[in-house]
């Protein structure tokens, strides 16, 4: 394993600094940290964007440098809330994408004032007839499939993974391009297997947390697919 | 909405290109790509340097400029497999944490010859003892405890984030610190609330995706705490 690279012990001083300043305080310039911790500019703007990244720092508007993010609540989102489409939603857009057979359902996650994570759901419109007109928006999707068309979800695999955000994603959150975010992905079948929708969740790494949950498995360690 | 970045716009031309390029072609200089696109060598090496954290092209040692990147197959990972720690494991670490009570076991986990995650847990010595003359390695760390010590399971609420690589994860994961990770949690504990272990696994993002299962809900939809 290779020593602390300079960028990084440059990362775990300003770490250290940005602890002690309250929210939005102006963080000093690139060549004063420099010159403060006798690395060059290089090391420390490469530590600096990091901190951009993380959203521990926010990068204010054309060369005003950087400030201390308010520090927010990272908000527990659970994966069963976000398969059920449960958590508060507003922007909710219906449309028929292309001139094909499919419907696209996209919200934002709000939490507070803020967007935290983007739904996005495809179904088959010959599938669902009337739907656009027929949805209200204000309950649940899965719920309203439930109701209006007598879906009967089967068991689901939903799959995690990390991924940049978009400019589009990234403009819905609130964020930089390219900010880590976290995607959650399934495609429901009803108990018989015939699929049902394809969706995808969005949520900011820096504000959300996914939660799920394991029955006991105390008695029997299963062997597992993966 | 703001219009499309133009280094967006550059990376899905390289995104483009690279998807004709054979794994490992040297990709042309950033100068060069400049010129092609009709864009800033700003501009070509910000969607550069977003494709190399992408895994998508490699960063050749020094001054080389890139590669296409081996594409790799993507692994599925439980997070049952992760849980009962049945994910192949191997550079098995038990270690007594400074001076005090606790003993940490960390592995790196391996599909192929590539390392694409590292698990981390921390036990208290004084519940475990003798552990770390006792635990041979070969089995699963969970079984282990279920086995020698008795330990019943209770149910369990991991949650998931991402996060940048730390530059020592990263050195274990054989990518560039700062490359988005998939770091997942838990704190377990026995079926009477005793906590018993807390552990951390983080995965490569480009290599691994983490997969989970939610049963039938399709009879009620179960209101959630999130």
């Amino acid at each position: 394993m290779s020593a602390i690279p300079r960028y990084y012990q440059a990362k775990t001083k300003l770490l250290d600094l940005l602890s002690e300043l309250p929210d939005n305080t102006p963080f000093p310039p690139e060549r004063e940290l420099a010159e403060l911790f006798g690395m060059s500019r290089t090391t420390i703007r490469k530590a600096l964007d990091e901190l951009v990244l993380e959203g521990k720092l926010i990068r204010k508007a054309g060369r005003q440098g950087t400030a201390v993010a308010p520090r927010k609540q990272v908000h527990r989102l659970s994966l069963d809330a976000l398969v059920q489409d449960l958590a508060t939603r507003e922007s909710i857009v219906v449309r028929t994408v292309g001139a094909q057979d499919v419907i696209n359902v996209e919200s934002v996650l709000v939490r507070g004032d803020e967007p935290i994570g983007v739904r996005s759901t495809y179904l088959r419109a010959s599938q669902f007839p009337g739907f656009a007109e027929l949805y209200d928006r204000s309950a649940s999707l899965r719920k309203f499939l439930m109701d209006r068309y007598k879906i009967r979800f089967g068991e689901l695999h939903p799959w995690c993974t990390t991924a940049l955000a978009t400019p589009r994603i990234a403009g819905m959150l609130d964020v930089r391009p390219a900010t880590p975010v976290l995607s959650v992905s399934w495609m429901a079948h009803d108990f018989r297997g015939v699929p049902v929708e394809r969706s995808w969740v969005v949520l900011r790494g820096d504000r959300a947390h996914l939660t799920m949950h394991l029955p006991r498995t105390d008695h029997v360690v299963r062997r597992s697919t993966a």
